[in-house]
């Protein structure tokens, strides 16, 4: 009898030991503050589990005590909170036109940003090497944090998703083949992965991904794709490109993609796909011809709400809601998720006006009933930030939360769900 | 703090011994017989574990000693095997146009069959209910087992995805609102689920599903559609509608499926659209007139392997291999797989003329290289039979393997995966 092959990975009772800490983790950061016996009852899991994991986060210095007055007599009540000054995680977005690193204290609370605008006629490996060691250098300047007191930096790099070679991108794919050197020039322990994992991991830490046992984040900008959390965990693939449902097929031999191919749900939904649709509609528009994508989107909702609706731009709404219905059906269809939240500045900007037509575009074309009980609403996570890189928030606070699970796994705290080489 | 809602299952040590189970009980059916010490080796399980799961087996009757003579000197050789004599597990394949059961004994080999056609143009969820208990009821007598014998029936039922009341279909969508009728005409533990469901078990249990943390199994036959099998598990989704992939997307504004929509995969390359798209290249080709849909599918392979390949045939196949790899592309991209197999008629008549084709377009069509290392064949699950229903057998082997899972579970030895309510 041949030695089987083990792909799966066999579940330990370590790794439920690390779920249970997951669990206080995410019930802490929910609560803010809260007793072992608010945990427990949240959780779910027995006080004894509670008393035990709270031992193991508090030697670890993660979590700290309050000591609070009770009002009655009596010995003082103890509650506990995430200790934010266990240290700093930095969590870095890779974009298209910037670079933005994040400085968070271990709490995941926000401490301050900085932004390195990236030049899309330039681009370039150690270009974009460059412009994220500095955004980095810049934003623990600004935050006044030491380097010592890093426990991790994420860095969230496109997936390099192009066919073809002659694709113009800032983010060249070749980057993914010189992770060492950007290792190297941060100097700190660094974990590296792409947007639709960070915004994932930013749902299922804040947002609905641990209340639902299926949700998917769909993520809207100049790229489109969904963060798939399965189970509470965020489902990576085989190279880590799932959820890449942005090159998956509205329409064979459709539209042009700019990741080479026809017809991707992206050059329908993405930006320059819907503003595409607004020069089918109305090639003379002003908006049409708008440079810049952001401005674009920012446009729509005040033409759709003058006194006199513009007649394209609302057409190019509904429309689009009708490509992005059909595009979510075929992940209703496929993954039967209990929940999908929108994200992005799409999202953010025109949410109001699409939202509802979504929704009756998922119900109508995903298959039988299997959108019936589907929630769709704007995503929950896009926190108020003082910085002006506000709606990038959740793939900030995502990645950043990847590299604090990987210190915490590199602790011995968690069993770490991300791939070790990235 | 307000007391969570908790959609998640917490794993328990309870689930762990389960899966510890499950994993000897998957090498005890691969190996057929083994040693303690071989099951540790193939598990990857301690020899404690082992010892500890094969007596919770044992006293269940689900797995029997074999004493051997060993050759040497000192005590005999004892290994192991599932006990077929524990009992017998039925699975009905519900189909379009036939009803099959097949008895299994509990080691889930084959004992016999029954078959009872189906007019599509009568139907109705009685007509359905009548000939399932007809066909299990002639396979049970065929195989002389008596009812008490019988631990578990599994019922594979269409999915009932259409949009629309208007189409025909021979199992009615209402069928699944009375199944408790079903359960009282068959009078024994009956569990029912979606064919999709059946073949991921199937493959789990037989064929990749174990060797690989993802892979999905394409059902190519008059319908379509994908099992998906993620870290050991199936994907069954909120409604346990995943995997209907065949109403996924190909074409928006594309051909009319039966479901109601249009551009659906199946439209494409279900048995009915392959047809149309040889209709299309040659309309007087006289294939494209044969009214049944299996001879249609079983003549392919002569026409284009004969002396003078026929060339409407031949270009139908390339066609078709390029709307199976842009489809499965869409898998690729939003699931990203370790491997894909493909099962149904369609893949077994057709296999090696589509499959070089199909591999290739998905990997032109998949994000990136998000392909480079994918697995693409044609699934070992199809067992040979005495039955003409050869070829049915991963549904029939796959519901019935539920139903096992089913009675493992009611008997404490597994904690179920399949939703209760089914």
């Amino acid at each position: 009898m041949p030695r089987r092959e083990r792909a799966l990975a066999r579940r330990t009772s370590r790794d439920i030991r690390s779920e249970s800490r997951l669990d206080v983790l995410h019930a802490l950061l929910a609560a803010g503050e809260a007793s072992r016996s608010d945990l427990a009852r949240v959780t779910g899991l027995s006080t004894a589990t509670v008393a035990t994991v709270m031992g193991d986060l508090l030697s670890g210095g993660i979590v700290s005590e309050v000591r609070t007055e009770s009002g009655g007599i009596g010995r003082p009540a103890t509650t506990l909170r995430l200790n934010g000054d266990r240290g700093r995680v930095v969590g870095v977005d890779v974009a298209e036109t910037y670079v933005r690193a994040t400085v968070f204290d271990a709490a995941l609370a926000e401490l301050g940003a900085a932004e390195v605008a990236t030049d899309e006629h330039r681009g370039g490996t150690d270009y974009i090497i460059d412009a994220v060691v500095r955004a980095l250098e810049t934003a623990l300047e600004r935050v006044g944090a030491a380097r010592e007191d890093v426990l991790g930096v994420g860095v969230s790099l496109p997936g390099g998703m192009q066919r073809s070679a002659s694709v113009s991108v800032v983010v060249p794919n070749e980057i993914w083949h010189h992770l060492d050197r950007l290792r190297e020039r941060i100097g700190l322990p660094v974990v590296v992965d792409n947007p639709l994992k960070a915004i994932a991991t930013a749902e299922l830490w804040f947002g609905e991904g641990r209340r639902h046992s299926s949700m998917i984040t769909v993520n809207l900008g100049t790229g489109v794709g969904a963060g798939i959390v399965l189970e509470g965990k965020v489902l990576r693939g085989a190279q880590n490109t799932a959820g890449e449902w942005g090159h998956s097929l509205l329409a064979l031999g459709g539209r042009r993609c700019r990741c080479g191919r026809q017809g991707c749900v992206e050059a329908y939904v993405g930006v320059a796909g819907i503003q595409r649709t607004l020069a089918e509609i109305d090639p003379g528009h002003p908006l049409a011809a708008e440079p810049m994508q952001r401005e674009f989107i920012e446009a729509l909702p005040a033409a759709l709400e003058a006194p006199t609706p513009d007649r394209a731009v609302a057409e190019t709404i509904e429309r689009t809601a009708r490509y992005l219905g059909a595009s979510i059906a075929d992940l209703v269809a496929i993954i039967n998720p209990e929940m999908i939240t929108l994200t992005g500045w799409t999202a953010w900007a025109l949410g109001d006006h699409l939202v509802p037509a979504v929704r009756r575009w998922v119900r109508e074309e995903s298959p039988g009933d299997s959108a019936a009980d589907l929630a769709i609403q704007v995503s929950s996570v896009r926190k108020g930030s003082v910085t002006a890189g506000a709606d990038t928030m959740p793939v900030a606070v995502g990645i950043a939360t990847i590299a604090l699970e990987r210190f915490l796994s590199d602790v011995g705290l968690l069993t770490t769900k991300v791939p070790t080489a990235l």
